[in-house]
C-alpha cells in the first residue's frame, strides 16, 4: 500500500504511538522556530529545562511581531532572545530582517524535515515539503530540548490539483476557494496534502501561501511535494544541498480526496469577519476601499511584490485609498531594489513599512473607523486590525494592488492583462550575514564562545521559577470559589497593560482573578497556598498558559470543579496543578471560600477517587481523568520538572 | 544703516508694531505648515473661524507624527486632515511621504517668505532663507485665516562663519558647538542669522540642520542667506522660480555677533539628557552603544543618508548594536534607490523605517532598558525615547553611522577618511504627485470642486463648539478651590489615554482636574457654570491649550487667583475665561468651594478693580492685567469669536 508524503515523514520521525488517525503519536522534531511575541516565554521555559544547548538540527529565534518598540519592553525582549539564542546554540534573526515564515522558507526549511514553531502559520514551510506545524510555546521549548512533539495522528486529505491558474487567479485564490468550501473548522485533525498534475504549475511562493493559510482551515498542517520547482527554488536560494525529492507513492492511500481545477479559479476575497466568508471579487464591484495592505507571512514574497510593482507602475492610487506594503524579508527588498522596483511603489503612493508582521497583527496600520481594508493577510477577525469596526477583506497581492488603483472593488474583467507570473532570477542576493549565528555549531554541545555569552534580561524579563514537587498531603484553604463557565479571561484578563508582562510571571500573577475578586491575590499571597473551587466548564476560552502559570506562582495547588475545559486542563497539568473533579456536584455547596481542607495527594491514582477532608469535619469525594503520565507530571511539580528528571 | 536678512523680511511683512527688540510686531504670514499631532486641533480652530478657504499663499497639512496607526484614532485624524485641506484650499501630504520640515524644504519653502508651523522645528526652512517660526496651533489657524502673527521683535545675532568644515565635522557639529556655547536658553528672543565667508562652504542640508536645531537654543528662528547654493538647490528641486537672492547688507547692524571658524570643528555629541550637554566624540571613546538611530527633521536628507550608505557599504554592524534609519522623504528614498544605496544599508544590518518622525518623538524605536542610543535627532530629553532610563546622545548622521559600525564610541582619528561631501545630482526625481492638491488653486476662493468635498470626522473628532460672549453679570459658584503652583498637568493630565482625545474637547474635558478632585467634572456639569479659585502661579508648566479649552467647555467663566503663569494666562484669554487677580491675597480664604458669587463682568476694565459679591454678603476685590485687546477677546467669548467678528 503506497504512502502519502505525510505518512512518509511521520513514519521517519515516529518516536511513539501508532499511525492510526486520532491516536497520539510522538514525533522527533528536526527544526524549531519561535517569534518574539510567544518566544520569550518559550525560551524562558527552555532555560528552565536547564540542558544548555538546543538538541534540534536547527532552531531559529525570529523577531517580527513586536517590532515597533514603544518603550523598553520590546527591545529588552529582543535583546534577551538574541543572547539566549547565542548561549543555547540557536540562530537569531533581528527585528526588521523579515517575517519568520518567509525567512524560514527562504533560508532554513527543508523538504522532509519536521518543524514546529510557536506561531500558527508555521505550515508555510509545507510549501517546500517540510512537515511544519504550529505549536504552543512549551511544546517548542520541549522540542528544543530534544523531546518529542505529541499530536493526534492526523487524517490525510489529498487535494488533487488539475489545470493551471489563469489570468488574475493566484495561489491565494486556491486556499480561499478551499476555505469557502470547507469552512474554518473543516481541517481539524487533518493534513492537507497537495498532489496531481496541477502542482507543477504552482510556484513555490504560491504553494507557501496555500500551506500558510491552511492554518485557517484548522488543519494540523498542509504540505506540497518537493519537486523540480522546489529544487529550482532551493538552488536559487543557494541551498541545493537542502533539496530532496519527496512525492507521494503513486498508489498512496488518503482519508479524503478533494478535487480542484486550477483553471476554473478566479479572484476571490474573504469578507468580514472570517476567512471562510469567501465570495468573488466581482460580486463586490462598486464598494469603496479605504485602505489596502500588502504583506504578512501569507503574501509578501518577491513574486507578490514584483507583481505589485508591475501593476502599480506609472499609476497613482487615489488619495482616499491608503496603500501599505510590508515586504516579507530584506531579501525581497534587495531583489526589488536591484530591479528598480522600489521607485514605482513609491510613485504610486505606497507606504513601505518595515519587513515585519505589522498590520496583520494590528501592530500599526489600523484602518479608519468602519473603514474597508483589503489585505493580503490570513485572518480578518473582528477588531484584529486594531479598529474595532474595521471591515477587513482578504485577497491576493495582485488583486489587492489592482483594487488599490481603483479605490473600490471592481470586476476583474475590467482589469486588463494580468502581470506575468514571476520566476526568481538566477542571482538571488543572500542575506545570510544578517542572521546572528551562535558561537558554536547549532545542535552541538557548547565549547568555546557560548560559555562567555551573558544572557541579558530587562527588568520585565524574569527567569521561570522552579516549582516544588507535589507534597504527599496538601493542607490548605479554599482561596476562591467561583461559579460555572469561568474563562481564562476571568482567570487572567487580556489587554495591553497585562499582556506586556507575559515574560514576568511574578508581575503578571498580580492580575490573577483581578476581574473577579480584587482581594484574591492579597489573600492567597498571605496564606501562601490555596485551591480554587469552581463549577462547570472551568477554564474555557483562550489557551493562554499564563492562566495556569500565574495561579501556580501564587500557590494554587489544585482546582476542584464540576468540569474542566480541555486546553486549560492540559495547562494545569503542565504546570503542576491538580485538576480534581467533584464526584457529587452537590458537594460544591460544602466547599465554602476560606474553608480549611486536606487533600491526600499521594493517594490519588489515575481515575481513582479520594476524600478531601474539610476542617469542619465533613469530607468531599473527588476524582480525576488523568493518565498515569499526567499524574506523574503533576507529582513532579509540572512538565518542566518531569522533563528535567528524564533528561538527567 | 544696513539691514540684516531678518530685518529685511520683517520689514516687508510688518503689519503692526515697531521693529524695536522686545516690542510686539504683527507679521503677515505667507506660508503655514501643520503636522498631524498638533494639526487636528489647529484645523478644527481654523474651521471654527468659518472663513472657508485659507488666505495664505500656501498652507500644507503634513502627516508625519502619529503614523503607526495603533487603532482608529490616528487614521481618522489623517482622513480629517486630508478632507479639511481639500475643502479649505490647503495641500495635504499623506503619512509616509516624509517629515514635514524635510518635505517643506524640498518642495515649498521660499527664500524671503514668512512661514509659521505648528511644530517647533519649523525653522528648518531657514536653511534656504525663509523666515520660519514654530507657533501654537491657534496662531497657525489664525495665520491660515489671514491674521497676522504676533511676536516680540527679536534681537538679531550674527553668526559669522569663517573657514570650511573638514574631515568628519558636519553641519550638526556647528549647531552642537553653538548649543555647548550658549545653552538651551541662550537664544530666547533672538534670531540667529548666519553670515560670513564660511556660509558658501555649507550645503543646503547642512544649513537646514543648523536652523532646525537652532530651536534647541530657544531662538525665535535661525536663517541663512539665499545664495548660489540656494539657487542650485532650488533648481535641482525643479523650483528655479522660487529662488530670490537674499543677503544682509554689507553694513548690516546686529545686536550680537558670534564667530565660528568651521575648520576648527570636530565631531561633537550632546550627552543625556539635554542638547546643550555637548562634548567631543573622542572624549567618550570606549563607551558601548546599544542603538543608533539616523533620521528626523534634523538629519534625514539625501546627503546624510548617502554618506551613511557610503560609510556602511561592505560592512556589518555588530549584533548588539541596533541601527534604525528613517529617511526624511520619499524623494530621499528614490534618490538612494536610484543610486543603488538601499542595498548597502540593508546589508549592514540597518532597519529602514518609514519616512516619518518615528523614534525622534518616541513613536517606536525605543532603546533597551538603560540603553545607550546615539541619535541624529534634535532632542535627548529624559524619557523622550520611550525608555525612561534610556541614555540618548545626539550626533551627526556621519558620526552616528561610523559609531554604529564600531558598536561603541571611538576616537574619530581612527575612523579613516571621511566620506565626500554630497552634492545633489542633476536629475532629482520629483515627488510632487504624492501631495494631494486641493481642487482649487491654493489661496483662492472656492469654485468648482471644493464645494463638493465632505469633511470626514471619525467618532473622536468633534468640531469646536462656538462659545458664548461674556455675559454682563456672572452668577455662579466656586466649582473648585486649589492651592499654589497648580500646573497644567493638574488641570489636564498627560498620558496616552488622555492625549488621544485631543481632537475631542467634550471627551477630553471629562479629565479636567481628574487628578485633583474626581468629583469636579460631575459637580460643574450639574451646576452648568463655575469659577476656579487658586493661589500663586496658577497654570504653570506645559503650554497645552486644552487646559483652558476643557474648563471653558465645562462652563468655567473665570479663574480667581493670587497670580498666573504667563502661557496659561494667554490661553485663558484666547478661550474667553476671565483671569482675575485677588487684590488682597488674604481674600483667598473668603472664597470657599461651592460658595455662590456674582461677578460684575461688564464693569471690568483693563487693569481696573471690581468687587465680587459673595452669597454670604461679603465682597472680594479683584483686578486684572489685561490689555484692552485682550479684554475685548474675552468679552467676545474668545479669540476665535473676536477674529470671526473682525473677518465678518
Amino acid at each position: 500500500m503506497g504512502k502519502s508524503i505525510t505518512h512518509k515523514i511521520i513514519e521517519k520521525h515516529l518516536v511513539s504511538g501508532e499511525m492510526i488517525p486520532g491516536q497520539e503519536v510522538g514525533l522527533r522534531i528536526d527544526q524549531t522556530l519561535t517569534q518574539d511575541a510567544t518566544g520569550t516565554m518559550a525560551w524562558l521555559q527552555f532555560e528552565a529545562i536547564n540542558i544548555g544547548r538546543v538538541r534540534t538540527d536547527l532552531s531559529v529565534s525570529y523577531v517580527d511581531h513586536n517590532t515597533l518598540q514603544m518603550g523598553f519592553r520590546n527591545p529588552d525582549d529582543h535583546r534577551y532572545l538574541r543572547t539566549v539564542a547565542a548561549k543555547s546554540g540557536a540562530i537569531f534573526s533581528p527585528a526588521g530582517t523579515g517575517i519568520c515564515h518567509q525567512l524560514h522558507l527562504e533560508n532554513f526549511a527543508k523538504p522532509g524535515a519536521t518543524l514546529i514553531g510557536s506561531d500558527s502559520h508555521t505550515p508555510t514551510a509545507g510549501g517546500i515539503g517540510s512537515m511544519a506545524m504550529g505549536a504552543g510555546g512549551l511544546s517548542v521549548a520541549l522540542a528544543m530540548a530534544g523531546e518529542p512533539y505529541f499530536i493526534p495522528m492526523p487524517k490525510v486529505v489529498k487535494v488533487h490539483l488539475t489545470g493551471a491558474l489563469t489570468g488574475w487567479a493566484q495561489g491565494k485564490d486556491v486556499i480561499l476557494h478551499l476555505l469557502g468550501l470547507l469552512t474554518v473548522k473543516g481541517g481539524v485533525g487533518k493534513v492537507f496534502e497537495y498532489a496531481g498534475p496541477g502542482v507543477a504549475a504552482l510556484s513555490v511562493p504560491d504553494r507557501a501561501t496555500i500551506t500558510n493559510m491552511g492554518a485557517e482551515l484548522g488543519a494540523t498542517t498542509s504540505i506540497f511535494p518537493s519537486d523540480a520547482r522546489t529544487r529550482d527554488f532551493l538552488e536559487k536560494m543557494g541551498r541545493s544541498s537542502d533539496f530532496m525529492e519527496l512525492v507521494a507513492d503513486a498508489d498512496a492511500v488518503y482519508d479524503e480526496v478533494i478535487e480542484i481545477d486550477l483553471s476554473r479559479l478566479e479572484p476571490l476575497v474573504a469578507q468580514p469577519h472570517m476567512p471562510d466568508r469567501v465570495c468573488t471579487v466581482k460580486s463586490l464591484a462598486g464598494k469603496a476601499i479605504d485602505q489596502v495592505a500588502i504583506g504578512s507571512c501569507t503574501n509578501s514574497s518577491y513574486s507578490d511584490l514584483k507583481n505589485t510593482a508591475q501593476i502599480l507602475a506609472g499609476r497613482r492610487t487615489p488619495p482616499q485609498t491608503d496603500l501599505l506594503i510590508s515586504p516579507g524579508s530584506k531579501q525581497v527588498v534587495k531583489l526589488l531594489a536591484h530591479e528598480g522596483l522600489i521607485e514605482p511603489l513609491l510613485d504610486a503612493g505606497a507606504r513601505i513599512l518595515e519587513c515585519t508582521c505589522g498590520p496583520c497583527i494590528g501592530m500599526g496600520g489600523s484602518p479608519v473607523s468602519a473603514g474597508v481594508s483589503v489585505r493580503t493577510f490570513n485572518r480578518n477577525f473582528e477588531g484584529r486590525s486594531g479598529t474595532q469596526d474595521g471591515q477587513v477583506y482578504l485577497a491576493s497581492a495582485q488583486t489587492a494592488a489592482r483594487l488599490a488603483l481603483d479605490g473600490q472593488f471592481t470586476d476583474p474583467a475590467t482589469w486588463g492583462d494580468a502581470p506575468e507570473r514571476v520566476e526568481l532570477p538566477m542571482d538571488v542576493p543572500s542575506i545570510r550575514d544578517l542572521f546572528v549565528f551562535p558561537p558554536n555549531e547549532v545542535g552541538k554541545d557548547a565549547g568555546d564562545g557560548a560559555g562567555s555569552v551573558v544572557i541579558l534580561r530587562g527588568p520585565n524579563i524574569v527567569a521561570l521559577e522552579e516549582f516544588d514537587a507535589l507534597p504527599a498531603t496538601i493542607e490548605t484553604t479554599v482561596a476562591l470559589k467561583v461559579g460555572d463557565n469561568i474563562t481564562t479571561d476571568h482567570i487572567l484578563p487580556a489587554g495591553a497593560e497585562i499582556t506586556a508582562l507575559r515574560s514576568n510571571i511574578p508581575a503578571i500573577s498580580q492580575y490573577i482573578f483581578s476581574r473577579v475578586d480584587k482581594e484574591f491575590v492579597a489573600r492567597i499571597t498571605q496564606a501562601g497556598t490555596g485551591v480554587i473551587v469552581g463549577g462547570e466548564n472551568y477554564g474555557q476560552g483562550s489557551s493562554r498558559e499564563h492562566a495556569a502559570l500565574g495561579p501556580r506562582h501564587l500557590g494554587v495547588k489544585a482546582v476542584i470543579v464540576k468540569s474542566l475545559a480541555r486546553i486549560h486542563r492540559a495547562n494545569l497539568v503542565n504546570f503542576g496543578i491538580l485538576p480534581l473533579l467533584l464526584v457529587n456536584p452537590g458537594d460544591y455547596d460544602a466547599l465554602a471560600q476560606d474553608a480549611g481542607l486536606t487533600i491526600p495527594a499521594s493517594a490519588i491514582t489515575p481515575g481513582g477517587t479520594v476524600d478531601i477532608r474539610l476542617a469542619s469535619g465533613e469530607s468531599v469525594a473527588v476524582t480525576n481523568d488523568l493518565t498515569k503520565k499526567e499524574l506523574e507530571i503533576i507529582q513532579s511539580g509540572g512538565l518542566l520538572n518531569a522533563v528535567r528528571k528524564n533528561q538527567a
